[in-house]
């Protein structure tokens, strides 16, 4: 008999998240603070319960998908919470993307349940959620994770076992810083460039043919140039994950100059409104920099 | 009747190059200071010439592929230079990394002789550069680079028109930007997951397959990982590519904060005897920054 699935946390994520279990047919109970996502998952075949505790007790592995650290703590470690609700076999996988630090510290109080712990955060944003092609980047310990793959496989793509709690949500991390610093060195590379009189499209035609390819230029790049900043990845959503970055590289006394940097510039862009817009939209930051707007008046 | 090409500089890049146009059927005539490649190059059927001057005069169209900025200008306006020996229909094409600004400069100064001039640099390496694979960027009038295709054609596989004069240096200056800050980009991500405890082999994978996709990882990124830098491309060289950079952002004011300091840390690792190692060693400073290492001792 399959597992039977919790999962709390319905949102942008979550709700697609759900659909794709139940999809895969799963027995799937949810719950979310807010009712509206509820109402639909339940006309599409999920149990609906009363708390995160009532959801862990009906259900052998619980997936949580909410937006920060306190989130996460909470469902977890409230009066009505998961812990609450812990029983025997009880796999609690966490695919938010929270602070390692933080990821190890609740799945060491889990323990103290009896109850195991993945962290999970993914990358792909709602695009890939809805389409079931998340990348999935997991920690924790490897006979969980081998419990755990026949959901990752109905929720993503591509799926890695990243090493002991903490080390999906440490990749995740990494992950975002890179993409940060990539958006960042595209966007000095093309103010530069337009400012001393060369068309942004050829910039961007002729290094994205050599060594200075890169992912986000490819799907990016053409965007940038016209200034289309639809999400995408939002820039608020960045933040929090340089932010999440920041302090574990302080934790560990991991020096990150460019990174710091750049976090500094998405807070310009937050304090500016921006916070909705895709994160390439960091190109502005740079344009306003210099005095110059790749885009003719 | 094909073009009578001249090629002055016949280093790492320039010697391949002129081979490859004599095994592409041109006359070439070749000039170098160092006397070693003339040798070799004159065995494989080019003639000889003995100056800048005697080149000129003997071409309809004259490459130079010359270290710096100072080596240009020096091969065209000394006494026994390009300009000593131009003639009517003669085209300059420097195929060197230099400013933009100095390139637009000299090609005013040929154009006060009647020479025309292209700025026409390249990526791609040595490698590339003995393969006939480089990719050329052009800058100058539209003509010019029309007449100049056969010849670009027998050195190159992507050649793209970047605009006006100085344009094709603009655009490499752009490349080598960005090339620079993914290096540090991808340094970053990996001295703060291995400090935090993850493989960097894992960061490599999952990074790979998703948006923070880049070809220096492609190409690189296990070699980071083992610290293998044997170049590739050079720390010295890429360092005088980013002061070309950063002297044409000063002049157009234009503000490159994370060029800036990546521009440091090479000059750092020059200072540390590292200038022949591949750029991609500059994963080694960001290291050093955090007293970590991804090679286990």
């Amino acid at each position: 008999m399959s597992e039977r699935i919790g999962c709390i946390g319905l949102g942008l994520m979550g709700k697609p998240m759900a659909h794709n279990l139940l999809k895969a047919g799963f027995q799937v109970t949810v719950y979310n603070r807010s009712k509206v996502a509820i109402k639909e998952l339940s006309m599409q075949g999920a149990l609906v319960a009363q708390s995160s505790q009532a959801v862990a007790e009906q259900s052998d592995i619980v997936i949580t998908m909410l937006p920060d650290d306190a989130a996460v703590e909470s469902v977890i470690t409230d009066e009505q919470g998961i812990i609450a609700g812990a029983h025997e076999n009880l796999l609690v996988i966490d695919m938010s993307t929270i602070s390692p630090l933080t990821a190890t510290r609740l799945a060491e109080q889990l323990a103290r349940h009896h109850v195991h712990m993945l962290d999970a955060p993914v990358s792909g944003g709602d695009v890939g959620a809805i389409a079931g092609t998340l990348s999935i980047m997991v920690g924790g310990e490897q006979n969980d994770f081998e419990r755990a793959l026949p959901v990752f496989s109905a929720l993503g793509k591509t799926v890695t076992y990243c090493g002991p709690q903490g080390s999906g949500q440490t990749v995740k991390a990494c992950n975002q810083v890179v993409v940060a610093l990539i958006i960042a060195a595209i966007s000095e590379g093309l103010v530069l460039g337009s400012k001393a009189g060369v068309r942004p499209e050829i910039i961007v035609q002729v290094l994205s043919g050599g060594l200075a390819q890169n992912r986000v230029m490819d799907l990016r790049g053409s965007t940038m140039i016209t200034h289309h900043f639809e999400p995408g990845g939002k820039v608020q959503f960045h933040r929090k994950d340089l932010g999440i970055a920041l302090q574990l590289a302080r934790s560990y006394n991991v020096s990150l100059p460019l990174t710091a940097l750049v976090d500094q510039f998405f807070t310009t862009m937050i304090a500016n409104q921006q916070g909705n817009l895709d994160h390439s939209a960091l190109l502005t930051i740079l344009e306003m920099l210099s005095h110059h707007s790749l885009v003719q008046e």
